[in-house]
Parts: C-alpha cells; structure tokens; sequence
C-alpha cells in the first residue's frame, strides 16, 4: 500500500510533546534516527499493517505563535535533546509542517490556558457550535489540501481543570440539542473532540482533560463509525507504579504508604500551577495503586513547577511496605526522564494503531490500547503485564483475520 | 484431612532464614501473627490444598551449636525484627524444634563454610556415600519420631562456591557407580539434595548452590517419584530486575547499562566475602537482565559485605536507557529490606507447594514454581508477571482435577 | 561539685522526644548506654562543668494520660527504638520521673493540640495571668521536692501555628500590664516561658513555637538574669542543608532550585497535618537556604504526614545547580532517621549548656548555642561549620576564666 | 597590570578536563559564559590580583591525535555539554591554541595510557633524563613565541597505577645523580613536573598521580623558587566527604559504614579498569573519611567503568550510622555530575593562584590550597569549611601586604 497518504492533526502542536512527534516523524522519514521508544516498532508486532514514518503529514492546532523549528530549537537548548546538525536536516519538513499549524479556537478556555496564548489570530469562537465547525473546516482543508487518505487527530496540549458531566453528556441526543441551543457546556478539549469524531477522523486523548470521555461523544464514535483512545499517556511515575503494584501484591507484601513527589519544568508545569488544573492530573495519577493492590493505603502524590528542570522531571517515590512477621521495609526510586520524549513516541504508536483500526472499521473506544494510558477507557485492570498481553492478543488476533 | 501431620527439614537450621521460617510458622501456628507475605496464603490460591502451620514440625541439620530461640534473639537483638513478646510467647515450640535439629555432615566442605562450624558434635563424612546414608538416617528418624506423613527438604545453608559438572553428574548410572567406588565429587549441597531425594522427600533448593541441579539428581527424582524445586529465591534487587526489565523492553527503551550494588551484613554476607562463594551468586544475579531484554547491555553487580547492616541489605540500582531520539534518561531505586524476612515466607510457600505437588503425584522439577527463584531449573522466562501467571495456571489446573 | 543536684522539666514530657530524654538520662546515670549522640561529651568539650546524668531529676508538664514507661514501650513497639531489657531496667526510674509530670496548663489551645488532650485532670487557666501562676507553681513545688540546685525548663510540645507579634509583645512593661489587665494575647508555649523566666529557670525551645522569641521575654530575661536558647531543634534535612548550602557557595556553584519533601509518622506529624501549625515548621525550614547562598533560589519545602513511619522520618532533597558553562548538574539525598532519637540527645546537651551558664551568670539569649537550632535567635549566620566554631571557642573561652 | 601574559601548559591538553578548561578559557575571554564554578570569582576573593581569563594563552602536550575543537564537538555530542553556538564562536582561538599542543613524551608509560596514543609523532625518550629535556625545549618554545610573562604547567592527564618512593626520591642530590647515570626511575608524571620546575614553571597536579609529590622534588622546587600544589582535585563523591563526615563528627553520631559507589564513562574511567591505575584514585577518595571522623568506620569505594554515561559520573554514597541510644540510622546521596564540567574551573583557579604565588615570591607548596583537593600535600585537615577559611585567609593576608 506505497500510495497512501495520512496525516496527524495535533491539538497543542507546538507544545513539548507536539513538537517532539513533529521532529520524531520528520527524523524517521529519512532514517536519521532509530525506533527506540516506538512500541509499533518492536519486534513482536513486525508485519503488523502500521503507516510508515514517510507517509505522515503533520498539522495541528496551537494558540502560540511560534515554529515547529523554533520550538525544536528552544527545547534543543533548555533541555539538551536532538541535536543541532538534526534539526538542521530536518528544518525543511519541519517549516512545512510549520504551515499546517492553524490558530486555536477558543471558547470560555480556562485562565492558565489562556494566558499561554500569544498568537494574534487565535479565534474566538461565539458558540461551542461555532467552535466545533470551524474546527472541523481546518480539518478538511487540511485533509484536502494534502490529499490524505486519512486523518487522526491527537490531543497534547496542555491539562485542563476537571470538568464534571451533567445530564446532556449522557446522550449524544441531548447534547446535539444543547448545542444547537447554544446550552451546552463543554470543555475545549471536548470541543476538539466532537469536532474530529463527528467530521469521522480518529481521536486519541494523550491528557488527562475531558476530551472524548463521555457517553454522548462515545455514542457518537459508535454511530460515525470512528476509534477513539485515551486517555492520559502513561510514561513515568504512574508507568513504573503499574509495574511495581502488581509485584507487592503477588509476593502478599502490604504496602503501608506509597509517596509519590514529582517534579518538572515545562509549560505542562507552569499550567499545573493553577490548583484546578493539577487536580485532574494528581486524580489520573493517584487512583491505580488501590486497583491493582485491591485495598487503599495511604497515597500521596505531588506534582510541582520547577523551572530549573525545563523538560525534564524527577519523580521520587517511598514505597512503605510490611512484610513478614510485621517487618516494615522500604523500596525508593527516582525516575529521571525527558516528558516530550517519553509521550511523543506514544503519539507515533497510538496515531498508527488509531489509523489501522479505522481501515479494519473498529468504532469506539480501543480498550486494547489500555497499556498507554494511565486512565485506559474501559478498562478497569492497571497491571501493565496484563495490559501489553492485550495489546499483543489484539494486534495478534487482527493479523490473522 | 485434619490428621496429615507434616515435618520440614532446614538444611542450614539456624541460619537467618531457617530461624525466620521456625519463627514464622511457630508465630502462625498460635495464630500470632499475620499471612502477610506468604504467596500461598493470597485470595486466588484459596482452597488449595495447602498443609496449615499447625500440621507443621520443624526439624534440620546445622553445623553451628545454638537453638532457634537463641539466633532468633539475636537477629531481634542485632537486626531489630521479631518482638520481644512474639518470641516468649513460642519460645516452647522454638525449644522443642531445636532439639530436632543434628549436627550436619561434612565431606570437604568449602573454607568459608567450615569455619563457621562451631558445633563439636558435627559429623566429619568418610565418603560421599558415607555422609548420604548418615543424612538420610537422621531424615528417617525425624518422621519416624513424629510420625510425619510427608517431610520436605528445604536448603537454606549459605552460599557454596560454584561447582561444575562433569560426565558423571549427567547419568545417574554414573554417579552411583563413582558413589559405590568413592569416586564421586559432589558439593555438600548435592550430598544434602541426593540424600533427600533418594530417600524419597521433595526437596527446594532456596540457594544459588548446586543441589538438585544437575541431570544425575533430575534422573533420581522421576525415578522416586520425587518432586523438586530450584534454585536461588528471588527477594530483592533481582525480583525487581524481573519486573522492570520487562517495562524498558515493552516500551521499547533500550537499557545501555545496569549497574546493581548490593550491600548485606548478614553471615550471608559473611560467606559471600569469599570471592569462590561470591562468583555463584553474582553469577546468578547477573543473567537474567539480558534474558529478559533480548540483547546484552552492560552489567555491573556487586555484593559486599557490610556487618553494620545485620540482617538488612540495601540494593542500589542504576538503569540508564535510551529513549526516543537517542535521549538518555535514567532510572535508580533503592530496595532496603531484611533478608530473612523476604526469603522465610517463601520457605514455606514452596515447602506448601512441594508436600502438595507430592501428594499429587507430580515428579522430578517443578517449573510452574519458576516466579519464586532467580535461576529458575527448567524455565528460560524470567518475566516475573509470566511467571506468576504459570502459577496461578498450575495451581487452578490442579484444583480443577 | 558531687553534692548538685539539677532538675530538668520538660513540656511535653511524654511526646516521643520527652520520652527519649528521659529514657537516655535514665540509661546513662546506669551506664547502660553510650554517649552517642551527645555533642556535650565531645572530646573537644572534656573538661567542661557539665552535669552528670546521674545529678538529673526529670519533671514537666503533659496534656496526655500516660507515664514514660508506658509511652517509651509504645515508642519500642511502634518504632523499633530502645530495647526491651533496657527498658525494663530503667523501669522504676521512670515511674518515679512519671510521677514529677503535671497535668498541662492550657489558656486557649490549638485545636489540632488540645485535641490530643486525654489527661482529665488537665487545667484551664482563667487568664493568661493565673496560667503562669500555675505552671511556676508547679516548677516550684518539684524544685522544693527534690531539693534541685537548679531547674531547666524546656519545650519539647507539638508545634503551634504562628503567632505574629503585637505592640505589647515588644516591652515588658507593656506585656506586664497587659497581663494584669488580662488582655494580653499569648501563645501557650510563651505563658510558659514566662512562668520559667519569671521563675528564674532557664528556658530552651527545641520547638519553632514563639516560646521566650519576643523582645519582652527577652528583656525579662536579662532582668531576672536568666540564659535563655532557642529555636526549632536542627536534626535533619535542615542539618544537611546548613552544610550543603555553605559547599555549593564556596565552589560558586549556583543552586536553581532546592526541592525538599519530608514525610513523618509521629504526633508532631499529625498535629503538622493542621495547615496553621505546619506553616510555622516549613518557615523555620525554609529561611537558611537563601541566606546561606547570599540568594534565593527557587525552594519549595513540604512536610507530609505518614502514620506507617511511626517516630522515622524520610526526607529527599533534590538540589538542582549550574556549574560551569551552563552546565546543570543535580544532587539528590535521602536522610533516613527516628525524630525522637536524634533530638533527645541535644535536649541534654542543651539543659546542660544552659544550667552550666546559668551558673557562669550569663543571662538573656546565648548565641553561641546557634548550631543547635534551625533559626537560632539572633544568629544571621546558618554555616553549620561556622556555628560549631563559635560553640567551641565559647567553652574554651568560659574555661579560660 | 594590563600588559601581563600568561600561559598554562596542558598535561594531556585534549582530555576532557584539558578540553574544557580551554572552551572555558575561550569562553570567558570573549563574555560567553558567565563566571559560575570558580572559586576566584567569589565576592570574597574580589580584588586578590588573579589574571584575567584574556591573558591567557593555552598549549599543552597530549598522545592522542585531535584538536581542542573536535575534542570538544565530541564531549558536546557524547555528553550533551557546551553548546554548538558557543563552539563555533571561540572554534578560531581553539585552533590557534590547538596548534600549541606537542606531542607528548613518553618513557616507559603504563599500558593502559600508552594505549591511548594515537598520534603519530609521539615522542619516545631514550632515558628520564632525555625525556626532561625534550619537555622543557617545548615549554621554553612555547613561552618564547607568545612572549609569555609567566607560564604554569598543570597536570590533567590520566591516572597512572601508584608509584612507591625508594631513596633517590628522598634527595635532590641522589637524583639529579641518577638521572645524570641513567639510573632514575620515575612516572611520567614526575618527568614532567621535573621539567616544569627545574625550568622554573609553576607546577599543578589535579591528579592522584605522583608528580611532584616526593622529598626530592620539592627539594627542586624551594631552590628553584617556584610555587606547586596538590594533588588530585576535589570535585564530587569526596568533596560530599569533607562536609559530611565534619557533620557527623560535631553531632557525635557515629559513623558505622561507609559505602561509596562510583560509576563513569569517561577516558579516564577507561584508563581505571586497570587495576592498578584504579589503586591510586581508590586510595585517594577512602582515605579522608577516618581522619574526619578520629575513627576507622567500614569503608568501601568502588569506581567502575560505564561507557553510556560518557563524561557524566554518578556517585551513590551509604552512610550508615548510630545516633543515641544505639539506633542505627540512614543518609543517601547520589551526586550526578560531569566530570570536566567539574574539574576545568579548579584548573583555572588554580593556575591562577599559582601564578600570583610566583609573582609573590612564595615557593614550594602552597598548603592554602587545601581545598582543592582530595589529598592536599601538607595538610592534614580534610574538613572542607576549615580549608576554606585557610584559603580565605592567604587571600586576605596576601591582600594586606
């Protein structure tokens, strides 16, 4: 299949994570890096039906006005990742891809959202209807001017608050009526969403917002025919806890406390600042150690905006645990990783399976895909063993059809 | 089967795990303490068949002269585990277990070992054949005089040199023609293990010596219809080894070097500062890394002696990997536990598992035991979630009989 | 001096640091312990009149139903601290100690600490005035009982949140007559504080409660010629950071930002869960850093409550500095340590330095006990080294006389 | 004083240290970088008479065939330091500095560094005395040509294996005469710091190598009048030593063990996986520990080789210690650092101070550089506070004068 074309639509496309997908796709097009990170790249799931690097074309959503070459260049410097003669040879694609990036559309966005936004032409929208088409029109020129045989829209840009469903989320009928009232209250990143699933493009939710988790909107996948995924990319301290769980509860060792302490320097920090905001991640990070031990111990989980760290954060964990006879012991770590670079290979990976699923006319959410995420939909097992098994079964059971 | 009346035998009685397990089993058995950190005692292996603490006597060979209560006052004293209470509530039980414990044999034994013997009444061996007839004598009169149903043999001696096979280990026809003409060199751990076998007790091997592991002793234990369980008990730095080397090569991250220190200040320990005693532990250690990745990154592991620590060890590890776009992160823990404690629940997990598989009629190794070991006999997958999911396989086949 | 005999009176005599105190003094005047721990049996300070252990009668004032017998088997049991035979040896000097505690005097209590209250024979003072007539007459009594040479008083109760300073706080004269008037606001650890003063005792605050810090107390001080030392006792991740600091400023490597997490199970950590009492600690905490680099980096300093530690506390610094060329580098450290045990000690050693100065005629705050406290008063300097220095020409100089 | 230039001599130019120290140099010279990580640009030492960084010219001798500009485009690259705009604004003077960079000399070298040398031109000498000569032709060459004022050589090559003193070494006169006879055996290191001295250039040595640490040499070096200093510079896990074991010391909490583990990847990691080059650093880093202390605690420090980590070592450091009442306590640290990074400012403070030392008059060694390093010629005091305030001291008296 040499010919076909897709493309990748990201939502937030000049953040870290945008960014980083953007130099990662351009840099595997020419071979100038390996597929360490790409889990669609492992051995196991070789002969797999995955788009090649080559065929991708980059858009996106920001409300920053910046470059996807100058953003490389910003992260190159603060926070030492690529290197100088790379994005030398990849600026060309980058300034293209640079060019398919659309001012945001803004309707009642949260205050430390907003206050990101510095490029002029982000527009307001006077209704979420209103917001919803002229998102959809950006999508379709894009689609139509790079002659796409599909599109996938990806959310990655910054967290928002916690939003609460009300009684017109709970049925795609209610919510179409409401929005045609100009009565329904949704967040942006919904917003995008009902855009991407209703013009019939694939949705994957890296964040903890809202995006399409919701009854009306997966109703909506369902009857358009479109896979959806999310949410919340699972790629440091909550990876290593789906991992570590798993084996206090296997040995019969009572975990006590678990303390959690994260620290990082990027805009996704600065945003964490506002309490609302934090809220939603803490949540998505905090639920799954009581899943997968089957009781609560004490957890606590900090996340905290140190600039010095620029895209790097550190995660510390004390893990309390009693073993035999009532003996308290203790297991620490501390993860050191780069953010963009953890999440935007996890893009790349949850683009391709997104793209594979619609031409094998999957709908709806992918709980198959339960191991990126740190809030999988549907999926109520956190024990990231169990849920690579899944991937591999679904991948497995796909390829023989 | 409230009548079934069992006995285990602790090579290496007095040692700390041996005294922990007598501790253990004697503070469960009033009922005193909790099930936390026994394997056999979790939700999914209900109503297995397993013997219940109290059908438990405890019996041994040691080469030091001291008594359960005794060492398990001085591993309260030194290394703070117990309570003072605990131990005066079972001293009684402790004091009837000691008696129960003979002098061990030995038949050019290693250095290290031999100088901890201070027990006057140990047995110097005239020949191999020799030391099997007077071990196997002990084991029978030890049924005998409790009128023990089954008996299982657990090796909890400390670490012995690595010992390397010759023709004669491979056939049993060998080997009991070189036993019958004095001819045969076997490590002590191997005399222990053939006594057992040939005797007709299961028999698990908890250390990194050679014990059953070889074809000779595998050959004698179908023959007696004997099942057994090896090697080296995975509590540590290496069970976490098994947990996250699986997480880097999942996602795809490649480890560019794993650097393991060990600090330990137990007789463990002790043993271990002798570099011939050393090399089967490290060696141990070491391997499963590259198993569980798929290709070789560098390795480093240490064990050192630091008596300060008693019983406690602390491992430090330090992973640094590759992500996406050759960035390099890293990831450290440290695991700060007690020895004893860790290891003596899964004494008598697989002396559970062992009596069970026996009366079951199942034969020779067990690889469905793999999750408890790090030199797991039989089983190339070091994949600790696998592992445990063979187990969970084994134990719910078996009930469904 | 065979024939001293002194008194030590501590408020909150059956917290964990109370309790330790009185266990250590009882050990020692047996010679049942080392004199770890102690910075008064220094090498360096041989020769200085410093009380024996064995002079000391321990006294105070407690809000709790309990004895020290019963609250150092709890903290033994809980924390693994003490020993039981030692513990049973000093048993009968700490009954007769328990007996000397008098149920505490409270005028307008905290929430978070007058919720720990279960002494029913607890008094509630009318006025500030009767208060401090109470507690002297208390101090009195125990000195006229066992016939004390000299009484020290001082506070080892839970923190209380902070309490900024009035105009009548800022002269005795005003204080006095706002007292006779009843219309003086003060917190409880400064009605004791002026009982003691005005008693004539000297007064140490190991705690970051206000106690004697207010310009009134101090001139109360100098008048009625008492030493007074305070405050916030420096025993941990504060310790670290008065040595840390001074290295990073002497190498001229430039701190962007330290991040200190401390988590902690005793009661000080659950009277620390109150937002209000908690503030005055992470002030206390907080303040040296910039000031010891000569300018303020980004800090952030939390304090979290984890009942499964017990009396242990963990604290993790994350120290994030520039070295040269731009370069960023990272030091990280755990300090692992049981809060009672490491400031009992220096609740001796400083009952000690304040009765030998008491007798040398030193009166008001001596500054030279600065490298005990967190924010010693009237002591700019935060250099641990620096401090040490001014405490070892201080002996020195008062031997010379 | 605006005419003076000053040189500094390289030993093992294009090493990492050698490397950064000339970016450094470049960098400071044209207002690149600011002054972080240099003890002479403390407020403290402002106005002490130290050369500006634009006097200097750089040159050296090195074995290996490069250039200070693509050794440093390989550290940027390897070890994510400096940046490539930096790199290219100084690339001219790194060239014409590069240029002054001779082939080393070598006479009878140790293996491990004589495999190393890839230039082609290296000079073997045919005897100590020969390799002397040719040493200083290329320093009195070097200070001709750029009409240098004043010269200091400094030694930042690899590691050599320990090297024991017999007789000659213990007078000038017994030397100079087996020199004359053929009859010295010296390290290289001690070849050159000969050369150095006797040609009246100030001598430096950063290195655990012997240089010009022996009776004779500094016999040469009073008599010559020339300034040296030493030995091995203090930049990471030992720097850690001298802060923290003071600490411990001053609050009489006793230090059980002391476990410190040390892994890098550097050129000079390489040249230590020889034993015997490894025995010096070990000997170097394990010493001060027990001075510190007034006790011998358990010591272990390992130092391993890791190629990933490239320029970047991490130290982890257990300190397992007693505080009161016997209870064992517990302080990690793990110190992340880039080894050049580290070094190359001391490089510059310390031939700066050298050099004003010379212009002083001062001759031999110079004990107020103590702080600089882990073995300090001269001087028994380890403690990091005190050797600075000996620092501040000299630089303050000096000053007077």
């Amino acid at each position: 299949m040499p010919d076909r074309r897709v493309g990748i639509w990201l939502i937030g496309a000049f953040g870290g994570v945008g960014t980083t997908t953007a130099v990662g796709l351009a840099a595997l097009a020419k071979g100038l890096t390996s597929t360490t990170g790409l889990v669609t790249e492992l051995p196991a799931f070789l002969g797999a039906d995955f788009d090649a690097p080559a065929t991708f074309t980059v858009g996106g959503h920001d409300i920053r006005q910046t470059t996807f070459a100058a953003a490389a260049r910003e992260l190159h410097e603060r926070s030492n990742v690529f290197s100088a003669p790379l994005l030398a040879a990849i600026e060309t694609t980058l300034d293209t891809w640079s060019k398919n990036v659309r001012p945001g559309v803004i309707y009642h966005a949260n205050a430390a959202i907003a206050a990101m936004a510095d490029r002029k032409d982000v527009r307001a929208a006077a209704s979420p209807a209103a917001a919803i088409e002229q998102i959809q029109s950006d999508l379709r020129a894009f689609q139509r001017e790079h002659r796409l045989d599909q599109l996938v829209v990806v959310n990655v840009a910054s967290t928002e608050p916690p939003f609460e469903l009300t009684e017109i989320h709970h049925s795609l009928e209610k919510l179409k009526a409401a929005l045609a009232k100009d009565a329904a209250e949704l967040p942006t990143s919904s917003l995008y969403a009902y855009a991407a699933i209703d013009a019939e493009y694939p949705y994957v939710n890296l964040t903890p917002s809202r995006g399409a988790t919701m009854p009306a909107l997966e109703e909506l996948a369902i009857q358009e025919s479109v896979p959806t995924c999310g949410q919340d990319a699972k790629t440091g301290e909550t990876l290593m806890k789906s991992v570590l769980a798993p084996l206090f509860a296997r040995r019969n060792l009572r975990v006590l406390s678990w303390v959690g302490h994260n620290i990082l320097g990027n805009r996704d920090g600065q945003v964490l600042t506002d309490p609302q905001n934090k809220a939603s991640k803490v949540k998505s990070k905090d639920a799954l150690v009581a899943e997968l031990l089957g009781y609560k111990p004490q957890t606590i989980v900090s996340i905290e905006y140190v600039p010095s760290l620029d895209d790097w954060k550190t995660a510390w964990d004390h893990i309390h645990y009693e073993g035999f006879l009532g003996t308290k012991m203790t297991l620490q770590f501390t993860w050191q990783g780069c953010d963009s670079i953890l999440a935007a290979p996890l893009v790349i990976d949850l683009a391709r399976l997104a793209l594979r699923a619609q031409r094998r006319g999957e709908k709806g959410n992918l709980p198959a895909l339960a191991c990126f995420f740190k809030s999988p939909i549907g999926v109520a097992d956190h024990d990231f063993g169990r849920q690579f098994e899944m991937l591999e079964q679904y991948i497995a059971s796909d390829e023989r059809r």
